[in-house]
């Protein structure tokens, strides 16, 4: 069973792999993979993965066989396990529970080769689809206090399988960072009644600096203080704070968006390697069950997806200081991007 | 002149690069840079960089000429510049000032081939010399909250240059895991009056699980919660808050106890790519002197030194939550580091 240990001087959890820990010789080949030539995620190897939780199956194929457009299968090397108490303990000074917790992967289609941005819109509203199905459903289980949604494009990136594909954990805790984004909007609301994210994203469309597009009801933007080269910003330009919650329409309109946009990414920088994150509202069902959890209500949070472009190197100091030196300039990124035409 | 941004959603503050800022075509090329024959740090080639700002020259040769044994000049391409006022302004929603500060390098030897850990301990503890010199030095200017002490060691580690250097970048703002760090020991105190770190210090004495080694009054050891494989912190065991107040006796122990662990991670891993990063107290002579600025006591804070071997690629994702899946248990990896014979 993995643990959750947290830090005591960072205010951090950590998931400590400790079944299949990783030796020093593990690490001393530092050279790319060779791809292998057996995918477990493309069509006809549905038995190479754990079985299917969720997909879309137009024809009524039967699971875990072809025919299917988008398809959940448990991560087979998941971080954290699904069974289990928590039995949260101390060790003395320090805090740790059982990793519990779901580790899913969204296969977003069948072919090895298409891309996300590759895709027809309506297959992106399908994905998102899938997105929002297992969120949901997820959030049932009162164990869980978050759902992470990300997507890892490129080696560079963190992908270890080239099929495209977006993972979901299910988390007993909140992260920090998002931890740290609900304090603010909850101290920004405390004073003004009004959504911190809100009053962003109208200061942003006021201002046009940083405006990237605005497509059917969502903002694109350079955040104010990019950490990143072109790292950007994804949200609805109404409040709300809650993906799990999004109807089909919603989602139809941010496939259009995000379409627009890796599409927009990919050839101002060639392909490159990125990172997107979901960033939602913690669970609404586990909410004050236990006290000094987040208890969150729909004015604390305004969902949004962050896309980080992998182009630059320096990792380590950021990692240690939480300070980072960005050479483009946020302004620089959006006007390159808004002079790229995107596909409809 | 750079700017320094605000995020108000993460509270944190960013360096953006406006003079040079680096467009799509920068990043376009992701293969490695060949290394160049010619090295501005090497010994002979002083004029090539930025006029020295301290030295050790055993037998007084003049500034800028060869004969030096640890040299300190400005960063040629600095990240935030020396000169100016910080003019602090908002802009809407947002808080900006500008990027002043100071960006140094420790050019740690002459040599361009002799990392840290084939230097004999006496030329660490001259390069740590040059470290606390520095500090100290910078702290007088009272525009300067913190001064960051970091090193990247090999490509993927951020180091653009091959000859071995530290670099230290003094900021006019505290940063974001330095400011959490002493939240936690402000709390922890206010409640015990005990040191937070001198409390896991004990404890982690007393458990010997994660403990690598001790040396000459420090303690090396895998944190609780790393959050990388072989991730080590180097700290005095007896409560010191101070890098800058260091003696010269106590850097000559610092340099045996960083000499033995460098090593022993070059013996264990191949070599790895590595960061190290000093966490030292904010400036004390600067305290108070803005209110809600960190006003430090020594109690508050304990200098440590954080080594992160680069050895996982996982980083978008934990950008963009803060959370860590780590797949090497602290407590084997203490065990390898435990096995490697140190040199003396």
């Amino acid at each position: 069973m993995p643990e959750l240990r947290h830090d005591p001087i960072q205010k951090r959890w950590v998931i400590i792999a400790t079944e299949r820990g990783r030796r020093p010789s593990d690490f001393l080949v530092h050279s790319e993979k060779p791809p292998t030539s057996f995918c477990p995620f493309c069509a006809g190897n549905e038995d190479k993965t754990p079985p299917e939780i969720w997909a879309i199956r137009p024809n009524g194929t039967k699971p875990n066989t072809a025919g299917w457009e988008v398809r959940v299968v448990a991560n087979k090397f998941p971080a954290l396990m699904i069974e289990g108490d928590l039995d949260r303990r101390g060790v003395g000074i320090y805090d740790q529970m059982n990793g519990v917790g779901a580790h899913e992967v969204v296969i977003e289609g069948p072919a090895h080769d298409t891309d996300l941005s590759d895709q027809p819109v309506e297959h992106l509203a399908k994905v998102f689809k899938g997105y929002r199905e297992r969120l949901a459903d997820l959030e049932h289980d009162l164990r869980f206090r978050y759902v992470l949604i990300f997507k890892n494009y490129g080696l560079t990136a963190g992908a270890s399988l080239s099929h495209p594909h977006t993972q979901l954990i299910a988390t007993p805790i909140t992260p920090r960072t998002v931890a740290i984004e609900l304090d603010s909007a909850r101290e920004h609301y405390a004073i003004k009644e009004r959504c911190l994210f809100c009053d962003i994203i109208n200061q942003e469309l006021e201002q046009d600096k940083r405006v990237v597009s605005t497509e059917e009801g969502y903002l694109v933007m350079t955040p104010f203080a990019s950490r990143f080269p072109f790292e950007l910003l994804v949200t609805p330009i109404e409040h709300h704070h809650d993906f799990g919650q999004l109807s089909d329409a919603d989602l139809s309109h941010l496939a259009i968006a995000m379409k627009r946009t890796l599409s927009r990414l990919k050839r101002a920088l060639n392909d490159p390697p990125y990172n997107f994150i979901i960033h939602t509202s913690p669970n609404m069902l586990a909410r004050g069950r236990r006290p000094g959890h987040w208890q969150t209500l729909p004015y604390d949070y305004h969902w949004h997806i962050e896309i980080i472009p992998r182009l630059t190197r320096m990792a380590g100091f950021e990692w240690g200081t939480g300070f980072y030196i960005n050479p483009t300039p946020p302004e620089d990124a959006a006007r390159y991007l808004r002079e790229i035409e995107a596909p409809a």
